[in-house]
């Protein structure tokens, strides 16, 4: 099946590592892809276009079938092949109502607080031109949400919903995994910590994991690094 | 069932109004609920805290089962009841791919183009601190996007994924509800026009309509008026 399937990604996408992810979990190992750069604007090109005319990655096709957004390419690869690889999303009523929950949680708190208010407005931003209450309170709010997060794992000591890896943990991974890349220090957050060394091994992630994050070092934030 | 469903929400909230239209679509009309007042900070009650410690409506509990996240309820009550009531994810693989792919477009373009760098912006800050440059360029980037939406909608002639109505339009139609509350002028958007009209006589869009939009009218801001 994998051969029928297509991806167009770039390097060190929160939401093309979540596909990506979903993709190895699902046992579909070899499906065919391009990696785009984003540098050169690949992500508008032609060929991108005329399955997503909104011109992002990640974008994907299974035969005829197109599925852009990486929630819902997630979300179709377990609907669609519920037998296949690992269960991402749990049968029992009550842990699949925690694994939707986790699931909507990570991508509505951490794209803002984490991805879109922090750390791309502080790459584009200079040092001079921020304002330091903003940025004490932006700080603020991400590590307010980072330690629910801790919280979250510490309880349960193994995934994010349970003792099982489950999509929830393939919707949060990347945005920790991107943090981390941009200095983000783990030291006041243990129970992420442990789960990010943990889950840093798994195979699914390691094949999946940026390739150009394992042959340039990131760059360091000393805002993210501080907190 | 409805009796054993509770459901904390806002008046006029978009992510409340979607986990309402996924609720009466279900099936469940008169299910449990308390109307919490934004005003006097309800959703930081006691009550929602113990059950969403993030104190956010919507905040829905179905027996002993807690789901917050409006995405997450809607997912959850479609695949929990799929044979009751609407079923608002398709069967079909295709057909599945398009909803779920719409369902999130519509969270991840419209709650920023239009709720958060638009109106929620727009209604925070005075005209005189407004940037022109910035005013044309984000109204610019919403005219975009419901023009997209507005030719989905032209294509299909009926809801967003086809002959029938489906998650998609759960997630998509409490955007739209919004921003005509606020001014949106569809004239520009003869398909968005229609669909609205049409819908707005739904069953399960009028039962959850807005309770405090029926009694007031909206501020109508000229921003978005003018578009």
């Amino acid at each position: 099946m994998a051969e029928n399937m297509f991806l167009y990604w770039g390097s060190g996408s929160v939401p093309c590592w979540k596909a990506m992810i979903a993709l190895e979990e699902k046992g579909f190992s070899g499906y065919k892809n391009k990696l785009i750069s984003f540098d050169n604007n690949e992500m508008k090109g032609e060929d991108v276009l005329k399955l997503n005319p909104r011109g992002e990655v990640p974008t994907f096709t299974d035969g005829d079938v197109v599925v852009n957004e990486s929630s819902a390419i997630c979300e179709y690869l377990e609907s669609t092949y519920k037998d296949k690889g690992t269960q991402l999303i749990p049968s029992s009523t009550k842990q699949r109502a925690l694994v939707l929950q986790r699931m909507n949680e990570a991508v509505a708190n951490l794209m803002h607080k984490m991805l879109l208010d922090y750390i791309y407005e502080f790459m584009e931003t200079k040092e001079e031109d921020m304002n330091p209450d903003t940025v004490a309170r932006k700080t603020q709010n991400l590590k307010d949400e980072l330690n629910r997060w801790n919280d979250y794992l510490g309880k349960t000591g193994a995934y994010l919903a349970g003792p099982d890896f489950t999509m929830a943990d393939v919707y949060f991974f990347p945005f920790i995994g991107f943090g981390v890349r941009v200095g983000l220090n783990l030291d006041s957050f243990p129970a992420m910590k442990s789960y990010y060394e943990r889950l840093s091994s798994r195979s699914s992630i390691k094949a999946s994991w940026p390739p150009h994050w394992k042959e340039s070092p990131g760059s360091f934030k000393p805002l993210i690094g501080k907190m």
